[in-house]
């Protein structure tokens, strides 16, 4: 089974597929933990260019096709791999966050996106868990952080209502794989909603 | 005008873009020569992922990704300004690289390159110019030169073989863009074959 996790920066989505891997874990299934981008070592180098440096550093259209790029490796080197060896892959973003941060920068760009997610990736999670949070609760975690992965963060708060606006649409568009997790609350609570929404 | 160089590594390419560069200076054109991959602050960086390290470091679909962000960016920053201001671009290297690299290593991903380009680049030189040389001359002045950037020389003669023999086929399916430059005798000869070869 392939989970992937989505949501803002600083939405609790990176401390909720850990708490899921260790969830599933102690109930004796065989997990992988993974995040995107990055998530196998030549993705992890993309990465670094594109979460590092000033917000304006790539064009969107450069930014899809290196967050494809590195989601390609990923899938190659990572996921397939462990899918085929009976594992789970739970994911901290996959393409989804391409569709929406895209989509939130330029809405005219969805179709290449999806154009080369055809091409290059071809492969959607079986279940996507959107953690939904207050977008300034979201900036002022992510802003709190610190560190220099904060490429996406310097673009603000109307950019990170966009992009919370953006997920809950996603949700709305695929209700079958996508579902929209309460992301209020103290972690385990949030934890425990999560398990709910996986099938026994 | 818009010129590219192309050709198997150690064909002198390097040294005619620079040759033809400082002759069309000579006759009072403005001249950017560039490269790539790389030729912006972006695409250079992506460079160092795709020149570096081992022969089979990124799959060639990743490569493609990775050429093609790094394109699009050269193209934005450098090129399309250029050719904008009126100045004449020649780039060693461009497509056309992308193509016979990829086409000698998969030649089932001809069609994925040629999607990429369509969705992300949509540009062709006015004139390629091909040098055009003996496969085993270019390896071997490619390893004289020495340097870290020897990921595709790694790959061995048979793979420049079916690199040059890839060039001659663009040639030959592009008549009206893409010309083929004998590359043997000294770099001043080719010089002005390659002068000859464009309008006066």
């Amino acid at each position: 089974m392939f989970i992937s996790f989505e949501g803002i920066d600083g939405s609790g989505k990176s401390t909720q597929s850990r708490l899921l891997a260790e969830a599933l874990r102690a109930e004796g299934r065989d997990v992988v933990l993974t995040r995107e981008p990055g998530g196998s070592p030549g993705a992890e180098e993309i990465r670094r260019l594109l979460v590092e440096g000033a917000g304006e550093r790539w064009s969107p259209e450069t930014e899809i096709l290196l967050f494809t790029a590195a989601r390609r490796d990923h899938l190659e080197r990572l996921i397939r791999p462990a899918l085929a060896a009976g594992r789970t892959v739970i994911t901290d973003r996959f393409a989804d966050s391409t569709r929406v941060y895209q989509g939130a920068t330029r809405g005219d760009l969805r179709g290449m996106v999806d154009s080369l997610h055809e091409t290059a990736v071809g492969l959607e999670p079986d279940l996507t868990l959107v953690i939904d949070i207050d977008p300034a609760t979201g900036l002022s975690r992510g802003k709190a952080r610190g560190g220099s992965e904060d490429r996406f963060e310097s673009l603000g708060l109307g950019f990170q209502e966009k992009l919370a606006a953006g997920f809950r649409a996603l949700a709305a568009e695929n209700p079958a794989r996508v579902r929209l997790i309460d992301g209020s609350g103290a972690p385990e609570d949030v934890a425990a909603r999560v398990r709910a929404a996986l099938p026994a």
